[in-house]
């Protein structure tokens, strides 16, 4: 029997100039549709999951084309509802070197942060799902969202799914101030909590307790402790360290309430698009949870998710069950496939 | 000496798909700027007037790329204000044959809708200029707009400048009912007029008077109504036939209180861009009765660069005073020009 | 309750030029998928019929990417099978003026033309839905597959379902001689058959018995014939006058045993792209019919849809429900929508 | 045996707009190489005859990369010499409805133009060919070119080829003062005369004696004149009345020095390409000539060639012998060929 | 005089999607052609050999624009002989750091693998010719494509050629087993004989006799092994380690007999298109045997070529012997050459 | 009081070839406008100083494109005359790895080269400006560009303007014995002078007197000596080691009489775009010095400036004010701003 999840979050026209080009420079646009929680729900759709999408999106061509985009990468659109007045849009310049990439958000105004509670009908949608996953965004868009957020989860829970939260922190959306009180109301839902020690500092006040010897001690530290103070059944954390626009190091670890695993560290060299890696991330853990893998394999799987993302332009992971695991179980050889 | 004329209107990113594609087809959208009144200033400006756009975008690249883009074309951009949330955008799907071209707009929130009087300072920028034009999608984005519009109005004419409108009405902006008292009232202000017959019935109130023998004949009838009624120096009317997508009829008149001059009607069968033809209808008419052509002269000029601008893509009519004179005086040949 | 729709027939890759470009100045392909019961279902799914596509494509990412782009475009994909060694693949040249378009096949060892009886789960596939639809070009590959047609039709009459079929004649597939038993045998399944007159006398040896006055009546003369001889419940016929490449007229009728009703002609003055027309036209003929439209509504609907067809680039008829109605009630305008 | 020509004339690297674009709104050029020339030979190489062209371009990677371009299309390169400092540019803006096609020819200094008698070993090029080709653009460059012109054709007579010429009176290149005593005194060497009426009139001094009553009339007076003046075996002139940037008729005739032979009459409708058509008419009426045609056939295969050319992006006529005649004998049908 | 090579394999389309993309996300492709063999021929054009491909395409369009591509680029294409059904396809998709590149081979029922014994007229193609040069790709096609190589090979030898060889092992074609009695039966004609230890392990049986002390080492002694074995004049070895799909090292060895010259060693960090390296260096290795190099200076030359072909889009080696010999000279500067 | 600059030079047209393609492969070109000292100047307007461009173009479309592209970017155009023959054109092929980029010119009787002393009218250019750029290949078109640079330089002295000078020396354009007396000669005019060591030497003849101990010292010591010996108020020298065509390190000093300032020393691992670093580096070390910032930051913000270009598509340096600070500040962080 299939494993069925289920996505809630906003989604976007995502605008990207070409070839590195700035936005001054633009005459083109490549167009996709991406959404933190879409994102994750695409990779996990590509390993094999029933994913459903939940969102709102405007009664026009251009809401439709949002849809067909998702449908596309096999996700069921049938619980994205129709209305409002515009689909928020992100713009995306890709860096390279020493210049760092660059987004601009414009989410004014746009259909699903109008959403309020009742709108969407979750005992339809829940009955014979297994999980359920939101990001930090989607309450970020303003009171009535954050009540969306909470029905959801409390039905959620009440169906019996797993409830995933990634914390997704964004400053331009809300402040740590206004961030704390709601996250961490939503923490009583939460069985898997994603995130990494900064935005666990500035949404939910947890910051690593030791002597910050090195960070992967202190991101370890961090997760012990969000086990502990909010009771999730998983904590996972991701650490990056950016050395320019192009090359980046990338580790993880799982907190199960027993022991931190540790993932590989990948070090990536030539990045096409790193934009998503983090719901890569998210997506490839919800599948190693849900199809069994043990916590080091879930870990494994993962990071190896994360980083091959950022080889695939666009904001979703378009890589196979097949692909992760031969990186994830080191099977990859870096030559030709042919 | 230069003429100089000053334009006021919002600007819009203009997102257009490419080759005829269908707004769900689209993996890219040609990226330009535009705006009604912007659209006119750089006909004029291209004709060798002293053009100024009067606007508002927010203070960010995507703002920075709509002034650059302008710019390179030779509007003076210096008062343009930074401010607000985010740049209005209009997305463009060309049409051809049976299927109608589709404009959707996006302007919720945008920048310049939240102009309120007093942001401009006007006696600081219609010093020593001679013209002044605005359109009726300005006034119709909210009170606040149409005020300001009413307080550019009172100094331009304070200044000595020429104050021209076009109605350019849009149903998505406003309803006939909202939009005539405005309308109406900003009338007093208005030296040259220009509009059709439709936008003067639905903005104005005004119908043909006559039997409705034949379609010029209730232009020019609208015409003399609307000099009669409003006291305009000059009234131009065009009228067009859309036979498809891809074909169209274009011909126009200029009542100056005498005489209803009627200018040459072109059949144009190969449209390449039709959008912005009637904001190039107006920039070539005030670059007439700036430059003092006869008003025969400035019809016949007039006319041919609406024609034109059929066959240039964007919304910028981007044709010399020399091409629109060789069309307009017939000397126009159709063979290779080399 | 949505109607719901079962289609059959191969998929194929289209690599087509650009701009109008000739194959050895290619440089560039644009990329789809494609197949003419693909094509009539994607209209259908447009319309809002729940549409499922059974065919073979290789389990290779090609093979993947052929089944998302049909998703994204709604079709149910859950019945494509994988297997077999590649998807056949169709290279097109778009022509212009007195140069006609060029069509390249390349389907030799495609992996839908090794499919045998057997393959295809019919009984989970039929029960519940409405309506069958097939072509001509399906049982043209081989005795494997015309035997594969008649077993799914046999089935689809045993489930209720009504079956449809697009003669669709192909002179490279196979000879009249070929095709006519194999085309007269299905006959006694069909209740809906479309076609035109060359393929009607080709593919069932029916011709015009009257004196060839004009097309238009010999067409309803073979409409005639082909009901009386098949009992088919409804036969429409489409006429094209090809006048160039750019251009041509389009006229259909629809024979329903009592009546030659004949829908409105058209002149299609600037084509984007003609293939797929006819598949349009199937499409939005079995819509009237599913929706309980009569007759005359019928044809007029499935008319204008294949003249909408030719200003949308590819293969799919991408219109809405409400842009057909619009031209085929008459309340289209040419000018922009916005 | 296969037939053999010889083409002498300048090559130039050809950047042109894309979609209808205006030179100030390129960001991209699509990059060619032509030459009117080099067309010709590209045509007469399409329908089977060995090809070789004889230029010069500077020698660097763009020298290298005009000749690489040429050799794909079947030329012999093997006499394009290199030196000199640049090859010469010519820009184009494709026009569309009222507003023409823009050339912009850049050939100062270019490689060509420096060529001096005694450059070229005709005695190594000319022996077992049948046919030597050129225009009227190469004599214009100079007098230098003018002297190697000559010398080329005196060579070629002697050698036992068959001489042809096509007028292509370019204003930008020379005066008609300047051009007429060194075109006058080529006409001694051809055999073969191609132009029309305009050309011959600045070039040549021939204007149709009668009273102007049809231009066709005045086009067979122009060639009965230039045959009787100049003693060529055969003239060939045609006629075309633009329409518009995007229609255009075409007709032609052939003067044997007994009959004049008129060709179908074309009316093109939707014009992809136009330039290049004038080159096309030559390359064809060259095969037809080579290969035995009789006037009538020659005449209806040189006029169908032209108008293909249309149809074609680039300057390259890249249509088959088997397209050509197809038209020509108006076996052509405007159906896609599948 | 100039050096003449005969070259014998496979063509393909080369169908790739564009700045990274997937399959799955591909609306474009590049188009070129292809072929092992045809890759070292351009390399050798380059270098000023002339270069013969022999091979079969069908007998279209697509056939033609093949030839097309290697005639451009400077191939005598005389010899490739039209007929079959298909020309077989190759989808490449580049991957970029912990992805791989993949190519899809789309080979069912080419033109080429359906030849015969008989089929070529070798004996008219190889007077006058220098070298002969065939992958082990072609006999992988079939016993009839083996026998067609073995009497090339016997009709070379007996013309004087020398016979170079490239194993090209691809797992998708054939077997060890398959592949082992074909090729080793094939040695006997080859003097010179390129490869890599894998290679020469699954096709030769041939293994590292020592200790496996380093990778350098060990092939060194393949080589020897196989110049014992097969009494071949040169054995040629190329290794690499792909450290990731953007970053990779090359080194190659020469043993003539007598000593083994190893080349210098390059690390490329910034892999533009990796694909046709190896025929890189095999087309550099003939030009170095043919032109009398040395055997240090032509694996010097060899290496430095194929280091170049990584950053040269497309599966042709387009760099000049000037470039190449800069490189292996060391008097290369990575500077801008301007 | 906003600053004001004086920029002097070429313009020319730049065709790029796309995607790392060779000359040989493109099939387009992207189009842009550039010159060593606009370059400089859409740096320095860009970080808000008032630019005037002085140059000359043909009185074409091409010339007003030109004009446009740097209009659009906010230089002042207003001193750019009209007339001559041709733009100079650039043709940019971009390297990789190994593969060195690759710049062709064709400058050959551009309308820049022709200028005369007395055709720019400086005195009216000149009063209330501030600074005066220009670079060391404008004198090397020619003595009456070295004239006119004289004029220039002078008049600019005589306003009270600071003049600077970038040595740019071209091998193309002139020997080092036609180089040195000409821009000796300009020395005295010269404030600030910038180059590079190799430069120094053959265009000024200054060669590092050390015993060479390493590369930062001996070019402190041609700093130094330049300062010494032409009394420039300041003298800054940039640094560059190539690793490859993808890799370079960067870095720069300030000699301002007193002290050599040594900036920070960068590494840049994905060169997008190099052509025009040193350019970049000029506005910026203008900007510094303009706007007060001492030598050290100066030099710290001039090399941050030209480390970021290499990041930037094209030749013009699209950076902020802003982002060059966050990098001289070491407040950058390589993840994505948003």
């Amino acid at each position: 029997m299939k494993k069925q999840a289920v996505f809630f979050g906003e989604l976007l026209m995502r605008l990207a100039t070409k070839r590195h080009e700035r936005f001054v420079q633009a005459r083109e646009f490549d167009v996709g549709y991406t959404g933190a929680e879409a994102n994750a729900a695409v990779s996990l759709a590509n390993y094999g999951v029933d994913c459903t999408m939940v969102s709102r999106v405007p009664d026009t061509e251009i809401g439709q084309a949002c849809v067909n985009h998702l449908r596309g990468f096999g996700l069921n659109t049938d619980h994205i509802t129709r209305g409002g007045r515009r689909l928020g849009t992100l713009f995306l310049e890709t860096g390279a070197s020493q210049r760092p990439s660059a987004v601009i958000y414009d989410r004014t105004g746009s259909a699903f942060s109008e959403l309020q509670v009742g709108d969407i009908d979750w005992d339809n949608i829940f009955p014979g799902k297994d999980w359920f996953h939101f990001c930090g965004t989607a309450p970020a868009l303003g009171d009535n969202l954050a009540d969306v957020v909470s029905e959801a989860c409390r039905c959620a829970r009440e169906h019996g799914l797993t409830v995933s939260c990634d914390l997704n922190y964004r400053s331009k959306l809300w402040t740590p101030e206004e961030a704390r009180p709601v996250m961490t109301g939503l923490m009583e839902h939460v069985d898997v909590l994603i995130g990494n020690p900064h935005h666990a500092d500035v949404m939910l006040g947890i910051t690593p307790g030791g002597k910050g010897e090195d960070d992967a001690t202190d991101c370890a530290d961090v997760a012990a402790q969000l086990h502990a103070t909010f009771g999730c059944r998983y904590v996972a954390m991701t650490m990056r360290e950016d050395i320019s626009a192009s090359e980046t190091t990338l580790s993880a670890l799982l907190q199960d309430g027993e022991t931190s695993h540790a993932g590989t560290s990948y070090t990536i060299r030539h990045i096409v698009d790193r934009v998503g890696a983090g719901d890569a991330f998210a997506g490839a853990l919800t599948y190693g949870l849900l199809s069994g893998m043990s916590p080091q394999e879930t870990i494994e799987f993962a990071t190896a998710a994360a980083c091959l993302k950022h080889s695939v332009p666009g904001d979703f992971n378009l890589v196979s069950l097949d692909e992760v695991l031969a990186l994830a179980r080191n099977r990859n050889h870096a030559g030709i496939r042919r």
